[in-house]
């Protein structure tokens, strides 16, 4: 009864409940289901549940169902394996199998050549719509779903393209060749999926060719797959921003706390820089503990200030809106606005610590270094971010720590320092 | 030459170059292209750019070129104009477009209703494939593109979708309610885009029948725009994070203030909030001037922890991968964390400050400190989303105010509270 329930479960569905029962039970519904598990299923779930689920799979049972697989839920499935269990899985294939595979788990991780499935239509140009739709009509051997015809020459290279509306509406003596696409925005092997998935989403695709460097097509890249590429990506953006490594939601509290240790660490280190700036101005702090209370402020707001155009700033080099062409007007857009802002609640901090402390002086001083702290978040929030994107980091897993050091240090060293200046000499 | 050359690109490029030129450039650059101006163009532009461009043109001439567009696209344009020039417009429409758009226009902001287009192919069920081939080959009233098609009673109520690789695979004779797929996933017009979204990338659709409260085919949401709703939806969280507004790149100084203002005024309010937990202990920082030095260490490393357990909750809870079932795992599995992370760093942080200020009991009072602000910033990270969430607030826009508040407040009271505790008694 079970069996029969859990079969009848979308891909996806089989993924969530995997990832819904606990670890024993995984493996118990799997062998359950036996030939009924369709191992697709394991493309849709965490990536440490699926390592966990294939280890307790024998290496013949994966070998024996990976066949059924499109090529690139396959590949999604053998590039995390180890190298041993890899080759052995693949060596338990049949020849064809196993080189679609090894080709596309040739091509560098993250690749189109990774993402692609081998398995698409293709026919000659100078075949009539007739001839096309009989031989879909007669060919068994056709992937399960396909929304476009590429167009081939005998040598494989990529001529065009034909969505199937336009094959459905044109008249069974027209040509393939008169109504293909010969702009069908070609996505070499080798591009990164992420760049992949912009074309995808500037021209409105459902799927694109895949070509080798001589112009060959090698495979197809489908609209499905490249929506989880861009969740995936937007999904590293803002975990990296947050400071958090690959991890998932599955992972257990040791695995949780080693992907967020590093990024602690680095910011432990750069908190004692701040804390030694802060060392600096002992005697002054000592004389009036008011800097000591208000300094917070204007370090706090800085770090707010310098995020927010820190976000705008890794958020507009992910989708490539900013280029050489506009950074020299953003620079200028976040300079303009860290002044306002600087000006605005500088001012505004300023009254209130004056008030509260009954000290005018302490007002002014705060007032200025809110100014230059907030120049400084503005400045340090753009170019950081841009720097590391020119020198080829990305920039949202290292902007953060690198900015709120900045504003720390900068908030800390200029109103420690503007008090000690001031206050001495007047 | 201009002309013919821009009237070339593809809508999104020409939105791109609309996007890069100066604004005065635009509305001439529009004008010179005249009739050849393709305005889903402006579907591909920032929304402040569209509707600069909107308002300079007259709305007889938006009026003739709207009826051309995609009725999802002409909503998008239409939604954001103000009710008198939208009512105008429409009122210069042929009445079937009217219908059409006030249709769309009258469902919620953001709901699968206003994203849908209302041009579709739809046949009934007991026509043959032939027949259906025979139909799209000699009807000119076509949408542009289409992967789908829909099957209806007489009275419009949605039976079930074919798509078009199984049109063109099964023999003339077949009928069409043999070969399609009665569970299309129908998306009520009421439901929230991005929920629309989710089903998409759940069942890897490629478009889908939005019907109404009787079960009646209205439109279609295609995949390419679901595509744009899934970029929308992670910028929005990834900037609500960040403290950013509804921004764009294109904003100039003054609504990028704007934007900015209101989320630095709330994080003011609550840095002097931490500011006079602080004031509390001025006493005990006058006499001990390293607790100044080091308690920022104690709130900043509290901070990241916490917007570190927050990221991932957000992420969890926008792709419902948390909830009822799970989430008592996961606040176990976070305040684990916080604990070990609590240990590790207290140790290591006062071991640090107990040889740089040679004060054993000063190290001792920060380790303890450490491990309680972190076992604080787990659980405000994980339990502040989940709460905003259940009530029905957006858990991206407002967590990182409260999470940091929890974590500066907590960190200096506790510092300086067990320091004032231990010194005075010691
Ligand atoms: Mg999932
Ligand atoms: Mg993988
Ligand atoms: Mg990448
Ligand atoms: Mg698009
Ligand atoms: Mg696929
Ligand atoms: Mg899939
Ligand atoms: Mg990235
Ligand atoms: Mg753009
Ligand atoms: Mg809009
Ligand atoms: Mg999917
Ligand atoms: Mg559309
Ligand atoms: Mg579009
Ligand atoms: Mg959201």
């Amino acid at each position: 009864f079970l069996r029969q329930n859990v079969a009848r479960l979308h891909e996806s569905e089989l993924g969530d409940l995997l990832e819904a029962i606990q670890p024993e039970q995984r493996i118990a519904l799997i062998n359950l289901l036996g030939e009924d598990f369709d191992l697709t299923a394991l493309t849709e779930v965490d990536e440490g549940i699926r390592l966990q689920i294939v280890e307790q799979l024998s290496n013949d049972t994966i070998a024996a169902a990976i066949g059924d697989l499109d090529s690139d839920d396959a590949v999604y499935i053998l590039e995390d394996l180890d190298q041993v269990d890899r080759d052995e899985i693949l060596s338990k294939l049949s020849f064809t199998e196993r080189v679609r595979l090894s080709r596309a788990l040739d091509y560098p991780e993250s690749s189109a050549g990774r993402r692609m499935q081998t398995e698409f239509v293709a026919v000659p140009p100078f075949w009539t719509i007739g001839q096309t739709i009989d031989y879909l009509r007669d060919e068994e051997n056709l992937p399960e779903s396909f929304s476009q015809i590429f167009v081939i020459d005998p040598t494989f290279k990529l001529l065009g393209a034909v969505d199937l509306d336009k094959v459905l509406r044109t008249p069974r003596l027209g040509k393939i060749e008169a109504i293909m696409r010969e702009t069908n925005h070609p996505i070499p092997a080798e591009m990164d999926q992420e760049e992949a998935a912009q074309l995808f989403e500037q021209y409105d695709l459902l799927s694109a060719a895949v070509v080798d460097e001589n112009g060959r097509l090698v495979g197809i890249l489908t609209i499905d797959d490249v929506v989880d590429v861009i969740q995936e990506e937007a999904e590293e953006d803002l975990m990296r921003l947050g400071g958090v490594g690959d991890e998932e939601l599955s992972d257990s509290v040791r695995a949780t706390t080693r992907s967020r240790v590093p990024w602690l660490g680095v910011n432990l280190l750069t908190a004692f820089l701040a804390a030694s700036v802060i060392g600096l101005f002992d005697a002054t702090i000592e004389k009036i503990v008011a800097l000591a209370v208000l300094m917070p402020i204007v370090a706090g707001m800085g770090g707010n200030a310098a995020s927010q155009t820190m976000t705008v700033t890794v958020r507009a080099l992910a989708t490539r809106d900013i280029d050489i062409h506009n950074a020299w007007r953003i620079i200028r857009r976040e300079a303009g606005v860290g002044l306002i802002n600087g000006m605005l609640f500088g001012v505004l901090i300023g009254v209130v610590a004056g008030v509260w402390f009954d000290n005018i002086n302490l007002g002014g001083i705060i007032a200025v270094a809110m100014l230059i702290n907030m120049m400084a978040a503005a400045i340090a929030g753009i170019l950081i971010p841009l720097l590391l994107d020119r020198f080829g980091a990305d920039p949202a897993v290292a902007s953060t720590v690198f900015v709120t050091t900045v504003t720390d240090v900068c908030g800390f060293f200029s109103f420690l320092g503007l008090a000690t200046w001031w206050f001495a000499i007047s």
